[in-house]
């Protein structure tokens, strides 16, 4: 490429959002502001892959510096993120062709792609085929997953506030329902994300320092459920330490493998009723136990709660998207820059770099030693992982009461293209 | 009662607790300790009235003046709490004459009893039955209740704390959801507490201080539930805004006055499934509209989440223990310190008195005109009233991420009665 011609950057989010994805947003695009020699304007894609797909661009440089730095404390995706996986290119070269086709268009030479393991994928091919089709493109992924499942990498931004707000929020009705347990509510049901893997309702762990302390139960999709073993342990608790809290991953399976959220539930029409295992354990407690219960269902709120984010999830998330510029402007293609974990105590980390080829459709599992021998609990080793990832607070500023969230004005680009393309 | 001669203090917690009951606990025994020429001990019982019933006090002289400070920023109940009323005097005079008996045993000349409705109206009959039995005791009643509904109190202590979350939780996940609705997840529905009223449904309508923004729709227990308008308005939503957010209250009804959270759901067996309005209102927008929808049941979180409590609240609960201990050492009886609202803008409030019998028994109900014409949002003049309630923020000390609560010694005193009592 000819030096001294800046060229285009396209930034896109992707698949699910996270507190702390806006904070890599942020990263990348101070960071290209800071090497406006090398790299010209930033375009994001508005919903993610969408955007870039349909030509609907947005100008960042419509935005002050003032509102991009109001990125780093607004949670969820500034631009729009999509849940689009692009098919394999054989089976579509159209969609593929499309994406050069405007990336030529408006001259793009960097392509930062922020998402999950799918986007990792995405951005591998396009990297490839901007290599096969003459478009000198650098392709970065910065990683963002609250499932923590991204391999290579010690963690993944956005899953170290997940992990806060769920050790928090389970810390606190802890409190409650041992204040309770005597006359009223005696077991509590927290239910978490994680389908596939259980590192969310690992995080709950951290909540119980001590012998005693909520939670005391945590069930993990990688162990299947046992009714009798989780009825007994329950009751244990109990009759301990007066109550029971539960961390239940919405991905926990029965002995068969099925969903336990899908077991049973029907509405008045006898449809199975999806999603929801935290009533359908509360149910149990009650028909095997007779226990009085509670039970929440966290969801969307978990991976939105920016105002107890952790300080060193923003802080990684915003280097992350700092080391994707870096990365490309040192020559780098077809990467991802990785946290790498210096040491345990103190806390020490520092970012490194990881080929996409490697991080695409791979899943990190949660160790079986992260699990105790029983199935119920954290180890000693999962903590020594998942504590340095909560630590510190990053409150974004309030106003009359209400965290103060930036809104973009999400400019258009101006389309370049005569066509359009279906979705 | 003779000058110069201190008696005991009896104090208990009633009811649900909140994220600020143990600030009051904390105003009342710090203001006993600087009394102590007239206060001797505070004794605390142990789940609320069920410990002074079975003589199960706690010596909270033993617990460290930091100890009592650190109670400020500790959610639910220090000492316990519970749901136990008291029978009519008529009904079951035993239960009377057992507190009195405990109360003389332990020379206890105030009782200040920290809860909603139900143990206003408690403590009202102590203090009724003290007098007549002829035992001098002050009874005062500290206001507590995130319902919201104590009638001549501009608030209840515990209510902007929950008001709070509810508003910052339905923001972010607002943002959450406007990201993800091109291509994915529509409509987001929260449930929130209040059975009997809206108010706590109300404060979610705080979040949405601009045209567009969440929540879109509220729904109250006092607006009969109204499946086509409902759906008519989420279908607009989605189309202006691109998605809608949606705050459910527990309590909301159809229109022959059936709780929606009853109305329909069945577990594998065929038995009612109790609890969760939410996932009732997302099958709904499955099945009459056809959007992707994501849902989540705050419960006990939203009473809890003392790391996000408001400061106002904070204060208020603090200041209504400390007036109950000054109430009481002017010589008042049977009645309960009130906040009063001095100005709006700029938001003043000072302590006031209410006298027990205009408390016991009466229920603030949310006025309709709180509730826009059409039945699914605010008005200015709700938003005027709640808005100060969650101003300011009072975070918990944190290490290693999470947030330091205390937890009490809770040394029992010791008992003086041969007899016991079965609750």
């Amino acid at each position: 490429m000819p030096a001294g011609k800046p060229r285009n950057a396209f930034y896109a989010q992707s698949g699910g959002v996270t507190a702390v994805i806006n904070a890599s947003a942020c990263g990348v695009i101070e960071t290209c502001r800071k090497h406006k020699n090398r790299i010209g304007k930033v375009y994001a894609g508005r919903h993610g892959i969408v955007g870039a797909l349909t030509e609907d661009l947005i100008d960042t440089s419509k935005e002050s510096a003032a509102t991009i730095r109001a990125l780093r404390h607004t949670p969820a995706g500034a631009f729009g993120s999509a849940r689009y996986k692009l098919k394999k290119f054989e089976d579509n070269p159209a969609q593929y062709e499309r994406l050069i086709e405007v990336f030529k268009a408006h001259d793009i030479g960097y392509f930062f792609y922020n998402g999950g393991g799918d986007s990792a994928d995405t951005c591998l091919k396009v990297s490839q085929l901007s290599e096969r089709l003459g478009l000198p493109i650098q392709a970065i992924h910065v990683p963002k997953t609250v499932d923590n499942d991204l391999p290579i990498t010690d963690t993944c931004p956005g899953f170290g506030s997940v992990a806060k707000y769920v050790a928090v929020s389970i810390r606190e009705a802890g409190y409650d329902v041992a204040s309770m347990a005597k006359t009223s509510t005696k077991v509590f049901i927290m239910e978490v994300m994680g389908r596939h893997a259980g590192w969310i309702a690992a995080a709950g762990g951290l909540a119980a320092e001590r012998d005693g302390e909520s939670p005391h139960i945590i069930l993990f999709p990688e162990i299947a459920f046992d009714e009798d073993a989780f009825c007994a342990r329950v009751k244990n608790a109990v009759e301990k330490y007066g109550y029971c809290a539960v961390v239940v991953s919405e991905g926990v399976k029965n002995q068969d493998g099925k969903f336990l959220s899908d077991a049973g539930l029907r509405d008045a029409f006898g449809h199975a009723q999806l999603g929801g295992v935290a009533p359908v354990i509360a149910q149990l407690v009650k028909a095997k136990l007779n226990f009085k219960y509670h039970w929440a269902v966290a969801d969307y709120l978990q991976r939105a709660a920016r105002h107890i984010a952790s300080k060193v999830d923003v802080e990684q998330a915003y280097a992350t998207g700092k080391a994707a510029v870096e990365l490309a402007l040192k020559g780098h293609n077809s990467v991802m820059p990785t946290i790498v974990r210096v040491s345990d105590k103190p806390y020490k980390w520092k970012i490194g770099i990881a080929k996409l080829e490697d991080v695409a459709n791979r899943e990190k599992m949660l160790p079986r030693d992260f699990i105790t021998p029983d199935g119920f609990h954290i180890t000693a080793k999962a903590r020594r992982y998942l504590s340095p990832l909560i630590r510190g607070e990053d409150y974004p500023p309030y106003k009359d009461g209400l965290p103060q969230y930036v809104c973009l004005k999400n400019v258009a680009v101006k389309k370049k293209l005569d066509s359009s393309f279906a979705i």
